[in-house]
């Protein structure tokens, strides 16, 4: 990644939760962002150098891709996490000028959002019936064509800020108030971000089949550093079932002994490891590091085993 | 569960792929089945009495609703996977009779289908546009109705052969030509199915906040029983990030010694452990078990403790 | 055992360290107590019913024995350990009367003992030639018979207060002044010892060798329960090298749900685990217990797998 | 250690078993053998340059100094082990010239061979005395000193070879006929024996107090690395009842670099880890080693890790 990567995609359209992700990004605004249609299309963008690099959602999100996001990382040319963004998740229901609550029969919205203000929906406007949007933004934007089949929409709030032809009915009207969801900053492989002490490791880990109990040896990576774990995940390689890697988010920088020394065990087990990237955590939230497994314990034990090796 | 469901629900709408997933159910062809406009919806059908047993996706599916069903299961009252179901995953393209490939400007489909159908849309129909559907039968059922915004859509086989008004352009068009998915039974809690000898459990198991190493410590439950794990994710719990539970697949059921004595370690680590059910896998096969964790080697061993407890 | 054991017999000759630990059992000075002249002896006296129970050094003696009684009750008839007893070691330097420390030539005790008053030897007695005594007692007692060849002895402070015909030259002679030592009292399988709260539980566990990792899976079997070790010995079977059994304290009761938990996992792993006894600790020191591995949460888990089996 | 000692110290006297370990060392024949009086006397000989290697026994000796030998070298200025030695354990019965098993009434040897004789004795001197001897070489040898209190001694094999004065009553007396005890050739630090593919590593590990399942970690160090234990024991400190070092030995040599590894793991759990020695092992019995652990896997994931960190 250049230090200032002056071209941007996201999962689009705009208006969606990931551009209010990408936004967070210091210098996005004065960026060129472009959105993309998927997932695959967003990081193809940074592979073949149309962008720099790509805003997609990797957990929890209303829109969808996170399970495409973790298979599309995972395969292909490698890219790398170099950011990660949480962004508080909140609904609207917005129509077009005019309409009020009790006009509404068909609201669009993307499927999880949808499943995220059943609720609300179903106390507030009983009967309304759901319209499939490829985007809470798309179903927001769809109201000012003249041909909607709905009447309402269910978007970010960011959507209606910046459409004047879009009136606010209600707000905050998902059902889990204090959700937030997480997206990632992808960028293709270069420099890696600083460590600033409070840092996440992705990896991916084929599972070797040859080798019973070999899950607990790859944990045991981990563990046996003192590496927390703050996400796992099996995913089915695709191609054929009962094949799987791990996606893992592990705490710590790989520039820390004991992240690099986990990552090279993981390597020995699983060759085929990839490593896709160390930054800073969105919540900034340092975790406690025995002394045992310090950055200065690894180079005491280094420099023992030398001194012994060379006899002295 | 009673001996022979008669009202089955599933994800919708008919012609759905978890339609095609609940047709494989014994029973299911001549039972009352009702398509549900989501998964949480249909669970709540079975719990609230209007079903006996509910099939959604579970994993890989092209219609979305994996995490939602992990989810889902994994909270409110309590459910039970009574049965899992493997179904091949093979799109058709389909469109009202007389129009051909090269009239299609729109296409129609779940936005996961259309991810799984990119190369072959890319090569064949160059520019196509996407119009969001809410499932890929609801699109190709859209094409019936005569203010469709689609020239086709992208289905599985068995809609193209229920409706006589469809006519299929193209077959096997997804980029995955072996793709299958996998789909579960679920049930209000009952008698369990019987062992088979080649059967999975299925938990939630919440991570206990207040001790590090955790995770290594349920997964060690399994382990030191000799029970494999054929699936492991994280989620969090929602409530804040930073919650996790783990939904987790093992080998075995819960009526063999290890599987049982695996789960007593569980619920001993994180007592809100909630049991989603032992049921035959669908590939039917077994995991050789090594002898001292077999049923025989737990009933010597509790006879044993038994005896020196009671100064014998 | 019976209530009242009435016949002890330790590891002779009277006088010696192990007689001082035997008499820190409440009845024994009221009751019979026979020397034996090894640790064999010993237990054969209890297994053949000559005694009700027998003292035995078990860790750090300065008289041996040790190997050979982790050796002697890992075989044979089945043993149970009833108790065990730290003794302070103390060494004095006993002479006939009259005897200066300037007219000593040769010292007679047990080897143990004369490596660990070596330094005071030393440095007090310069030049003074070492005599083998089969104990520290024999060699104190042999200074009254007319035909000794050796002018002082080492032993316990306790010979020389019950003999009138030494004198005592010297107390606190060891080079450790600090030194405990640990005794166990044998008895034939019976009612167990009551549990206590600061118990300790031993075990002997052969290595299965027909699989590797065998070790850490013995371990595994105290560690996920919440059981700490205190003590951990591998030893040769003595059918031929390389075979071996391991010799292991853990902290709790068989009456206790983890320690009973661990067990059980150790006879599946190594079917001809032996149990050699629950006991209080000496220093009645108990160790704390998680939430997890209480009684209670046996208990909880135990019927939460039970009723899920019985379907409800 | 030079490349060739030319002086030998040995747990003495002249005729022991330890001498005949001694014996089999290619160079031991011609060199200056000095007999110690202890195992710690002959350790201090080697530290202080008077001898340049020691013969001492180190599990399941005849004579007595396996505990001590662990405890011996555990502690003091810091010594290697450099080659160990497997000696087959046969007694002989031995008397003046003249003297018929009938005759006998007291037999001397050292207390752990008459341990081992017992049953050879019972069964064929019934009533026998035992006289302690500070070994199986001084009990023999005192049978020509005018003043010897007994009729017969036990020792090994050498010492009556190498005596014209003393005759061979029985051979094989032993209740155990393949026992094999093992000994250890000990040196100053200095340049590591080479690496045989079959070989040995000694470690001495305190168990940190502060932190509980230490022993675990520490043993998962070896687990994690596919490297075998063959030995293990737990050993107080001496400094009070409580504080515990492990005595391992690992199958491997320091060069290996999954051993390496390891003990760099260890140095970080326990700084105070001593090195005791690579060596080759007496049985020559070289272990598999997985591919995950080779010398070649561990080369390829720190090149792995170093280019990710120089961000190629």
């Amino acid at each position: 990644m250049p230090a200032t990567p002056v071209t941007y995609t996201f999962l689009g359209p705009e208006g969606t939760f990931t551009e209010a992700a990408l936004m967070q990004v210091p210098d996005a605004g004065g960026a060129t962002r472009i959105p993309a249609s998927n997932v695959n299309a967003a990081l193809d963008m940074v592979r073949d150098g149309s962008a720099d690099a790509a805003m997609v959602p990797i957990e929890n999100s209303v829109e969808g891709g996170v399970t495409a996001t973790l298979d599309a990382i995972a395969g292909g040319q490698e890219l790398r996490i170099i950011r990660e963004v949480l962004v508080p998740i909140s609904f609207v229901l917005v129509a077009r000028p005019g309409v009020r609550i009790d006009d509404i029969r068909r609201i669009s919205t993307h499927g999880h959002a949808w499943a995220q203000c059943r609720l609300w929906v179903d106390a507030n406007i009983p009967g309304a019936e759901y319209v499939a949007g490829s985007s809470t933004a798309a179903a927001a934007m769809g109201l000012l064509d003249g041909d909607a089949h709905y009447d309402a929409a269910i978007c970010a709030p960011i959507v209606a800020q910046e459409q004047p032809g879009l009136t606010v009915l209600a707000e905050n009207i998902g059902d889990n108030p204090g959700a937030v969801t997480r997206f990632i900053l992808v960028s293709r492989p270069g420099a890696l971000p600083e460590r600033t002490g409070a840092d996440k490791t992705t990896v991916v880990v084929p599972l070797p089949e040859d080798r019973p109990g070999a899950l607990m040896e790859i944990l045991d990576q981990f563990a046996t550093r003192g590496v927390n774990l703050s996400r796992i995940e099996s995913r089915p390689t695709g191609q054929y079932l009962g094949h799987y890697f791990f996606s893992i988010d592990a705490d710590g920088h790989i520039a820390d002994a004991r992240v690099a020394d986990a990552l090279a065990g993981l390597h020995r087990i699983s060759p085929a490891t990839r490593f896709l990237g160390s930054y800073g955590r969105a919540d900034a939230q340092s975790s406690s590091v025995a002394q045992h497994t310090s950055d200065e314990a690894f180079r005491a034990a280094h420099e023992w085993v030398e001194q012994i090796l060379q006899g002295e």
